[in-house]
Protein backbone atom coordinates (compact mmCIF):
# COMPACT_ATOMS: atom_id res chain seq x y z
CA UNK A 1 0.00 0.00 0.00
CA UNK A 2 1.55 3.54 -0.51
CA UNK A 3 2.51 5.63 2.19
CA UNK A 4 -0.37 8.00 1.68
CA UNK A 5 -3.32 5.70 1.56
CA UNK A 6 -1.56 4.06 4.75
CA UNK A 7 -1.59 7.09 6.59
CA UNK A 8 -5.01 8.35 5.30
CA UNK A 9 -6.67 5.51 6.18
CA UNK A 10 -5.22 4.57 9.18
CA UNK A 11 -6.53 8.76 10.85
CA UNK A 12 -9.68 7.45 10.29
CA UNK A 13 -10.05 5.40 13.23
CA UNK A 14 -10.77 9.01 15.07
CA UNK A 15 -13.61 9.39 12.71
CA UNK A 16 -16.93 7.49 15.16
CA UNK A 17 -20.42 7.83 13.89
CA UNK A 18 -22.70 10.78 15.51
CA UNK A 19 -19.16 13.12 14.74
CA UNK A 20 -19.17 16.47 12.59
CA UNK A 21 -16.39 15.88 10.55
CA UNK A 22 -13.88 18.56 8.58
CA UNK A 23 -12.61 17.02 5.23
CA UNK A 24 -9.09 18.41 3.94
CA UNK A 25 -7.65 18.57 0.20
CA UNK A 26 -4.96 16.85 -1.59
CA UNK A 27 -3.33 13.51 -2.02
CA UNK A 28 -3.39 12.22 1.40
CA UNK A 29 -6.57 13.23 2.02
CA UNK A 30 -7.90 11.92 -0.82
CA UNK A 31 -7.41 8.28 0.49
CA UNK A 32 -9.07 9.49 4.12
CA UNK A 33 -12.20 10.55 2.41
CA UNK A 34 -12.02 7.47 0.14
CA UNK A 35 -12.30 5.17 3.79
CA UNK A 36 -14.71 7.58 5.31
CA UNK A 37 -17.19 6.99 2.13
CA UNK A 38 -16.51 3.35 2.26
CA UNK A 39 -16.93 3.18 5.78
CA UNK A 40 -20.64 5.16 5.78
CA UNK A 41 -21.46 2.95 2.93
CA UNK A 42 -20.85 -0.63 3.78
CA UNK A 43 -20.48 -0.08 7.85
CA UNK A 44 -23.36 2.54 8.72
CA UNK A 45 -20.91 4.96 9.64
CA UNK A 46 -22.77 8.02 10.35
CA UNK A 47 -21.13 11.58 10.23
CA UNK A 48 -22.26 14.84 8.51
CA UNK A 49 -19.10 16.54 6.89
CA UNK A 50 -17.58 20.02 5.55
CA UNK A 51 -14.58 19.96 3.29
CA UNK A 52 -12.19 22.35 2.61
CA UNK A 53 -12.47 22.42 -1.27
CA UNK A 54 -14.61 21.81 -3.88
CA UNK A 55 -13.27 19.16 -4.89
CA UNK A 56 -12.98 17.55 -1.71
CA UNK A 57 -16.97 17.89 -1.18
CA UNK A 58 -17.54 16.34 -4.37
CA UNK A 59 -15.90 13.19 -3.84
CA UNK A 60 -17.64 13.18 -0.22
CA UNK A 61 -21.20 13.72 -2.05
CA UNK A 62 -20.11 10.82 -4.46
CA UNK A 63 -19.86 8.55 -1.75
CA UNK A 64 -23.47 10.20 -0.44
CA UNK A 65 -21.59 11.27 2.99
CA UNK A 66 -23.91 14.10 4.12
CA UNK A 67 -22.49 18.07 3.98
CA UNK A 68 -23.02 20.55 6.62
CA UNK A 69 -22.11 23.98 6.71
CA UNK A 70 -21.06 26.12 9.83
CA UNK A 71 -24.94 27.39 9.76
CA UNK A 72 -25.60 24.40 11.13
CA UNK A 73 -22.74 23.30 12.75
CA UNK A 74 -20.53 24.78 15.25
CA UNK A 75 -18.17 22.52 15.68
CA UNK A 76 -16.13 19.80 14.05
CA UNK A 77 -15.56 16.91 16.26
CA UNK A 78 -12.41 16.11 13.61
CA UNK A 79 -10.61 17.17 10.82
CA UNK A 80 -8.05 14.93 8.70
CA UNK A 81 -6.35 17.02 6.51
CA UNK A 82 -2.63 16.57 4.56
CA UNK A 83 -0.11 18.98 5.14
CA UNK A 84 3.53 20.31 2.70
CA UNK A 85 5.98 20.08 5.75
CA UNK A 86 5.12 19.20 9.47
CA UNK A 87 8.25 19.85 12.30
CA UNK A 88 8.63 17.64 15.12
CA UNK A 89 6.64 20.21 17.11
CA UNK A 90 3.79 19.27 14.59
CA UNK A 91 3.87 22.48 13.51
CA UNK A 92 2.82 22.86 10.19
CA UNK A 93 3.57 24.46 6.23
CA UNK A 94 0.22 24.17 4.14
CA UNK A 95 -0.92 26.03 1.20
CA UNK A 96 0.58 24.26 -1.56
CA UNK A 97 -2.66 23.92 -2.90
CA UNK A 98 -4.30 27.22 -2.67
CA UNK A 99 -6.57 26.22 -0.10
CA UNK A 100 -5.18 27.57 3.11
CA UNK A 101 -7.13 29.88 4.68
CA UNK A 102 -10.46 28.11 4.31
CA UNK A 103 -8.09 24.79 5.69
CA UNK A 104 -7.41 27.43 8.93
CA UNK A 105 -10.99 28.04 9.09
CA UNK A 106 -11.69 24.68 9.37
CA UNK A 107 -8.73 23.84 11.33
CA UNK A 108 -9.91 26.98 14.34
CA UNK A 109 -12.98 25.16 14.36
CA UNK A 110 -12.04 21.30 15.12
CA UNK A 111 -11.36 20.00 18.28
CA UNK A 112 -9.73 17.73 17.34
CA UNK A 113 -7.03 17.88 14.65
CA UNK A 114 -5.49 15.03 12.25
CA UNK A 115 -2.86 15.34 9.82
CA UNK A 116 -1.84 12.95 7.55
CA UNK A 117 1.12 12.90 5.34
CA UNK A 118 4.26 10.42 4.06
CA UNK A 119 7.67 11.04 5.41
CA UNK A 120 8.71 13.13 2.93
CA UNK A 121 6.75 15.99 4.56
CA UNK A 122 8.35 15.21 8.26
CA UNK A 123 11.15 18.17 8.46
CA UNK A 124 13.39 18.98 11.67
CA UNK A 125 12.51 22.40 10.47
CA UNK A 126 10.01 24.15 8.59
CA UNK A 127 10.76 26.09 5.62
CA UNK A 128 12.10 24.52 2.78
CA UNK A 129 8.60 24.17 0.71
CA UNK A 130 8.55 27.71 0.76
CA UNK A 131 5.56 29.49 3.06
CA UNK A 132 2.25 30.45 1.19
CA UNK A 133 0.84 33.70 2.01
CA UNK A 134 -2.48 34.81 0.86
CA UNK A 135 -2.74 38.16 0.45
CA UNK A 136 -5.26 41.32 -0.98
CA UNK A 137 -5.43 42.02 -4.57
CA UNK A 138 -5.16 45.63 -3.78
CA UNK A 139 -1.85 47.18 -3.18
CA UNK A 140 -0.30 44.46 -3.44
CA UNK A 141 3.28 45.63 -4.89
CA UNK A 142 3.28 47.47 -1.35
CA UNK A 143 2.79 44.24 0.47
CA UNK A 144 5.58 42.60 -1.80
CA UNK A 145 7.54 45.26 -0.78
CA UNK A 146 6.26 44.96 3.08
CA UNK A 147 6.55 40.70 2.97
CA UNK A 148 10.14 41.56 1.32
CA UNK A 149 11.42 43.03 4.13
CA UNK A 150 10.73 40.44 6.53
CA UNK A 151 14.01 38.72 4.77
CA UNK A 152 12.30 36.81 1.81
CA UNK A 153 11.91 37.13 -2.04
CA UNK A 154 8.43 36.37 -2.52
CA UNK A 155 6.84 34.90 -5.83
CA UNK A 156 3.36 35.73 -6.54
CA UNK A 157 1.62 32.07 -7.76
CA UNK A 158 0.83 31.60 -10.77
CA UNK A 159 -1.24 28.66 -12.37
CA UNK A 160 -1.68 27.96 -16.22
CA UNK A 161 -0.07 31.20 -16.80
CA UNK A 162 -2.26 33.43 -15.00
CA UNK A 163 -2.43 35.01 -11.67
CA UNK A 164 -3.34 32.05 -9.02
CA UNK A 165 -6.59 33.78 -7.28
CA UNK A 166 -7.60 31.82 -4.13
CA UNK A 167 -11.38 30.45 -3.74
CA UNK A 168 -11.72 34.36 -1.56
CA UNK A 169 -10.50 36.38 -4.84
CA UNK A 170 -7.17 36.92 -3.01
CA UNK A 171 -3.65 36.42 -4.69
CA UNK A 172 -0.58 33.74 -3.65
CA UNK A 173 2.62 34.86 -2.62
CA UNK A 174 5.12 31.82 -2.23
CA UNK A 175 7.50 32.80 0.16
CA UNK A 176 11.24 31.36 0.77
CA UNK A 177 12.40 31.86 3.90
CA UNK A 178 15.17 29.09 4.32
CA UNK A 179 14.41 27.74 7.31
CA UNK A 180 12.24 29.33 9.70
CA UNK A 181 14.17 29.93 12.51
CA UNK A 182 11.16 31.09 14.79
CA UNK A 183 7.51 30.03 12.87
CA UNK A 184 6.03 32.16 15.66
CA UNK A 185 7.49 35.65 15.51
CA UNK A 186 7.43 34.95 11.52
CA UNK A 187 3.51 34.34 11.97
CA UNK A 188 3.04 37.22 13.85
CA UNK A 189 5.00 39.67 11.53
CA UNK A 190 3.49 38.46 8.38
CA UNK A 191 -0.14 38.99 10.14
CA UNK A 192 0.38 42.74 11.04
CA UNK A 193 1.10 43.23 7.63
CA UNK A 194 -2.24 44.85 6.71
CA UNK A 195 -2.20 43.47 3.07
CA UNK A 196 -1.66 39.82 4.60
CA UNK A 197 -5.09 37.73 4.79
CA UNK A 198 -3.42 34.34 6.17
CA UNK A 199 -0.25 32.48 6.08
CA UNK A 200 0.47 28.93 5.94
CA UNK A 201 2.00 28.56 9.04
CA UNK A 202 -0.27 26.37 11.14
CA UNK A 203 0.58 26.62 14.60
CA UNK A 204 -0.83 24.93 18.08
CA UNK A 205 -3.17 23.05 16.01
CA UNK A 206 -1.81 19.16 15.31
CA UNK A 207 -3.45 16.79 17.85
CA UNK A 208 -2.06 14.12 16.04
CA UNK A 209 0.38 13.60 12.90
CA UNK A 210 0.07 10.21 10.83
CA UNK A 211 3.05 9.65 8.70
CA UNK A 212 2.95 7.17 6.04
CA UNK A 213 6.47 5.65 5.55
CA UNK A 214 7.68 3.65 2.11
CA UNK A 215 8.69 0.73 4.54
CA UNK A 216 4.92 0.34 4.88
CA UNK A 217 4.85 1.33 8.47
CA UNK A 218 3.26 4.10 10.12
CA UNK A 219 5.00 6.47 12.45
CA UNK A 220 2.42 7.92 14.56
CA UNK A 221 3.37 11.72 16.79
CA UNK A 222 1.27 13.25 19.32
CA UNK A 223 0.76 16.28 20.67
CA UNK A 224 2.94 17.02 23.41
CA UNK A 225 1.91 17.85 27.05
CA UNK B 1 -16.61 77.26 8.25
CA UNK B 2 -17.39 74.76 9.43
CA UNK B 3 -15.47 72.00 11.45
CA UNK B 4 -14.82 69.80 8.92
CA UNK B 5 -13.67 72.16 6.25
CA UNK B 6 -11.51 73.45 9.18
CA UNK B 7 -9.88 70.14 9.82
CA UNK B 8 -9.33 69.09 5.60
CA UNK B 9 -7.64 72.60 5.20
CA UNK B 10 -5.67 73.20 7.70
CA UNK B 11 -4.16 69.19 7.07
CA UNK B 12 -3.03 70.52 3.58
CA UNK B 13 0.02 72.56 5.40
CA UNK B 14 1.43 68.85 5.50
CA UNK B 15 1.24 68.73 1.42
CA UNK B 16 4.43 69.80 -0.81
CA UNK B 17 5.50 69.57 -4.16
CA UNK B 18 7.22 66.29 -5.38
CA UNK B 19 4.81 64.33 -2.51
CA UNK B 20 3.42 61.36 -3.46
CA UNK B 21 -0.18 61.74 -1.37
CA UNK B 22 -2.56 59.56 0.29
CA UNK B 23 -6.27 60.63 -0.32
CA UNK B 24 -8.86 59.27 2.32
CA UNK B 25 -12.55 59.07 2.42
CA UNK B 26 -15.36 60.78 4.30
CA UNK B 27 -16.61 63.93 4.67
CA UNK B 28 -13.80 65.37 6.41
CA UNK B 29 -11.23 64.37 4.23
CA UNK B 30 -13.55 65.36 1.41
CA UNK B 31 -12.52 68.93 1.96
CA UNK B 32 -8.62 68.01 1.98
CA UNK B 33 -8.98 66.76 -1.54
CA UNK B 34 -10.68 70.14 -2.33
CA UNK B 35 -8.32 72.07 -1.10
CA UNK B 36 -5.58 69.59 -2.97
CA UNK B 37 -7.61 70.06 -5.91
CA UNK B 38 -7.35 74.18 -5.77
CA UNK B 39 -3.74 74.11 -4.90
CA UNK B 40 -3.04 71.64 -7.96
CA UNK B 41 -4.55 74.09 -10.14
CA UNK B 42 -3.96 77.09 -9.08
CA UNK B 43 -1.02 77.24 -7.40
CA UNK B 44 1.28 74.91 -9.08
CA UNK B 45 1.17 72.19 -6.35
CA UNK B 46 2.77 69.15 -8.00
CA UNK B 47 2.30 65.61 -6.50
CA UNK B 48 0.91 62.36 -7.43
CA UNK B 49 -1.89 60.79 -5.29
CA UNK B 50 -3.62 57.24 -4.67
CA UNK B 51 -6.94 57.14 -3.13
CA UNK B 52 -8.38 54.75 -0.64
CA UNK B 53 -11.61 54.84 -2.93
CA UNK B 54 -13.26 54.93 -5.92
CA UNK B 55 -14.97 58.18 -4.98
CA UNK B 56 -11.96 60.04 -3.31
CA UNK B 57 -10.08 58.97 -6.85
CA UNK B 58 -12.78 60.51 -8.90
CA UNK B 59 -12.77 63.95 -6.92
CA UNK B 60 -9.53 64.08 -7.38
CA UNK B 61 -9.42 63.25 -10.83
CA UNK B 62 -12.35 66.10 -11.22
CA UNK B 63 -9.22 68.37 -10.20
CA UNK B 64 -7.24 66.87 -12.96
CA UNK B 65 -5.01 65.33 -9.81
CA UNK B 66 -2.43 63.14 -11.85
CA UNK B 67 -3.43 59.57 -10.14
CA UNK B 68 -0.60 56.91 -8.72
CA UNK B 69 -0.89 52.86 -8.08
CA UNK B 70 1.11 51.30 -5.60
CA UNK B 71 3.31 49.92 -8.88
CA UNK B 72 4.22 53.12 -9.51
CA UNK B 73 5.37 54.36 -6.08
CA UNK B 74 6.72 52.63 -3.50
CA UNK B 75 6.20 54.81 -0.07
CA UNK B 76 3.28 57.83 0.26
CA UNK B 77 5.24 60.90 1.78
CA UNK B 78 1.40 62.42 3.29
CA UNK B 79 -2.08 60.86 3.63
CA UNK B 80 -4.87 62.87 4.99
CA UNK B 81 -7.41 60.64 5.86
CA UNK B 82 -10.74 60.54 8.59
CA UNK B 83 -11.73 58.63 11.06
CA UNK B 84 -15.05 57.52 13.23
CA UNK B 85 -12.90 57.71 16.47
CA UNK B 86 -9.86 59.29 17.90
CA UNK B 87 -8.49 58.95 21.26
CA UNK B 88 -6.05 61.28 23.18
CA UNK B 89 -3.05 58.68 21.94
CA UNK B 90 -3.93 59.29 18.65
CA UNK B 91 -5.41 55.35 18.40
CA UNK B 92 -8.64 55.23 15.83
CA UNK B 93 -11.32 53.26 14.74
CA UNK B 94 -11.78 53.68 11.19
CA UNK B 95 -14.18 50.99 9.11
CA UNK B 96 -17.70 53.55 9.59
CA UNK B 97 -17.64 53.83 5.10
CA UNK B 98 -16.27 49.67 4.67
CA UNK B 99 -13.18 50.84 3.31
CA UNK B 100 -11.08 50.10 6.57
CA UNK B 101 -8.65 47.37 4.63
CA UNK B 102 -7.57 49.84 1.62
CA UNK B 103 -7.69 52.15 4.43
CA UNK B 104 -5.04 50.10 6.16
CA UNK B 105 -2.74 49.24 3.62
CA UNK B 106 -2.64 52.68 2.38
CA UNK B 107 -1.56 54.47 6.06
CA UNK B 108 0.94 51.22 6.16
CA UNK B 109 2.95 53.00 3.16
CA UNK B 110 3.00 56.66 4.52
CA UNK B 111 5.67 57.89 6.35
CA UNK B 112 3.15 60.90 7.92
CA UNK B 113 -0.31 60.02 8.68
CA UNK B 114 -2.69 63.05 9.12
CA UNK B 115 -6.53 62.11 10.55
CA UNK B 116 -8.68 65.03 10.25
CA UNK B 117 -12.31 65.09 12.47
CA UNK B 118 -14.08 67.50 14.09
CA UNK B 119 -14.62 67.46 17.42
CA UNK B 120 -17.40 64.67 18.09
CA UNK B 121 -15.20 62.26 16.75
CA UNK B 122 -13.01 62.84 19.79
CA UNK B 123 -13.33 60.42 22.67
CA UNK B 124 -11.46 59.69 25.65
CA UNK B 125 -11.80 56.01 25.34
CA UNK B 126 -12.27 54.12 21.73
CA UNK B 127 -15.45 51.96 21.27
CA UNK B 128 -18.53 54.02 21.34
CA UNK B 129 -18.69 54.23 17.96
CA UNK B 130 -18.26 50.11 17.45
CA UNK B 131 -15.40 48.46 15.99
CA UNK B 132 -15.98 47.65 12.13
CA UNK B 133 -14.23 43.56 11.41
CA UNK B 134 -13.39 43.43 7.94
CA UNK B 135 -13.91 39.04 7.44
CA UNK B 136 -14.05 36.63 4.72
CA UNK B 137 -17.69 35.48 3.55
CA UNK B 138 -16.53 31.35 3.99
CA UNK B 139 -17.98 30.33 7.33
CA UNK B 140 -18.64 33.62 8.38
CA UNK B 141 -20.98 31.45 11.19
CA UNK B 142 -17.68 30.26 12.82
CA UNK B 143 -16.20 33.60 12.55
CA UNK B 144 -19.08 34.82 13.81
CA UNK B 145 -18.97 32.75 17.02
CA UNK B 146 -15.13 33.54 17.44
CA UNK B 147 -15.67 37.26 17.42
CA UNK B 148 -19.04 36.98 20.12
CA UNK B 149 -16.45 34.59 22.19
CA UNK B 150 -14.32 37.95 22.42
CA UNK B 151 -17.10 39.28 24.35
CA UNK B 152 -19.12 41.22 21.84
CA UNK B 153 -22.78 40.91 20.30
CA UNK B 154 -21.54 41.45 15.97
CA UNK B 155 -24.00 42.54 13.72
CA UNK B 156 -23.28 41.84 10.05
CA UNK B 157 -23.46 44.96 8.42
CA UNK B 158 -26.22 45.69 5.62
CA UNK B 159 -26.93 48.26 3.26
CA UNK B 160 -30.45 49.00 1.50
CA UNK B 161 -31.26 45.73 2.92
CA UNK B 162 -28.53 43.12 1.52
CA UNK B 163 -25.25 42.14 3.30
CA UNK B 164 -22.82 44.69 2.46
CA UNK B 165 -19.78 43.39 0.13
CA UNK B 166 -16.04 45.51 0.88
CA UNK B 167 -14.15 46.36 -2.52
CA UNK B 168 -12.53 42.96 -1.61
CA UNK B 169 -15.88 41.10 -1.63
CA UNK B 170 -15.77 40.69 2.48
CA UNK B 171 -18.04 41.07 5.07
CA UNK B 172 -18.15 43.37 7.60
CA UNK B 173 -18.95 42.62 11.09
CA UNK B 174 -20.09 46.00 13.44
CA UNK B 175 -18.89 45.03 16.75
CA UNK B 176 -20.22 46.40 20.24
CA UNK B 177 -17.15 46.28 22.74
CA UNK B 178 -18.52 48.73 24.79
CA UNK B 179 -15.86 50.99 25.70
CA UNK B 180 -12.30 49.08 24.41
CA UNK B 181 -9.99 48.74 27.61
CA UNK B 182 -6.83 47.64 25.91
CA UNK B 183 -7.29 48.02 22.43
CA UNK B 184 -3.61 46.45 21.36
CA UNK B 185 -4.71 43.11 22.98
CA UNK B 186 -8.36 42.90 21.16
CA UNK B 187 -6.45 43.98 17.84
CA UNK B 188 -3.76 40.94 18.49
CA UNK B 189 -7.16 38.50 19.41
CA UNK B 190 -9.33 39.46 16.34
CA UNK B 191 -5.58 39.81 14.18
CA UNK B 192 -6.17 35.67 15.57
CA UNK B 193 -8.57 34.57 13.98
CA UNK B 194 -8.60 32.87 10.38
CA UNK B 195 -11.40 34.28 9.30
CA UNK B 196 -10.85 37.80 10.18
CA UNK B 197 -8.88 39.70 7.83
CA UNK B 198 -8.49 42.97 9.16
CA UNK B 199 -9.83 45.50 12.35
CA UNK B 200 -10.85 48.71 12.02
CA UNK B 201 -8.17 49.39 14.75
CA UNK B 202 -5.50 51.61 13.38
CA UNK B 203 -3.29 51.75 16.44
CA UNK B 204 0.75 53.80 16.63
CA UNK B 205 -0.33 54.80 13.06
CA UNK B 206 -1.37 58.39 13.45
CA UNK B 207 1.39 61.46 13.10
CA UNK B 208 -1.08 64.47 13.89
CA UNK B 209 -4.52 64.82 14.54
CA UNK B 210 -6.73 67.80 13.38
CA UNK B 211 -9.83 68.63 14.95
CA UNK B 212 -12.22 71.05 13.78
CA UNK B 213 -14.45 72.57 16.42
CA UNK B 214 -17.65 74.02 16.40
CA UNK B 215 -16.48 77.09 17.63
CA UNK B 216 -14.37 77.52 14.97
CA UNK B 217 -11.19 76.89 16.71
CA UNK B 218 -8.84 74.29 15.42
CA UNK B 219 -7.11 71.30 17.95
CA UNK B 220 -4.05 69.67 16.84
CA UNK B 221 -2.56 67.02 18.79
CA UNK B 222 1.13 65.55 17.73
CA UNK B 223 2.48 61.99 17.74
CA UNK B 224 3.94 62.09 21.21
CA UNK B 225 7.75 60.91 21.95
Amino acid sequence: MNPKQLAGEKAVEYVKSGMNVGLGTGSTAYFAIQEIGRRFKNEGLDIRAIATSIESENLAKEWGIPMATFADVDHLDVTIDGADEADPQLNLIKGGGGALLREKIVASATKFYVIVADERKYVPQLGPFGLPVEIIPFAWEETFRQVKALGCMPTRREKDGKIFITDNQNYIFDCDFGLIADAYKLNDQLHSLPGVVETGLFLDKTDVLIIGKNSGELEIHHKKG
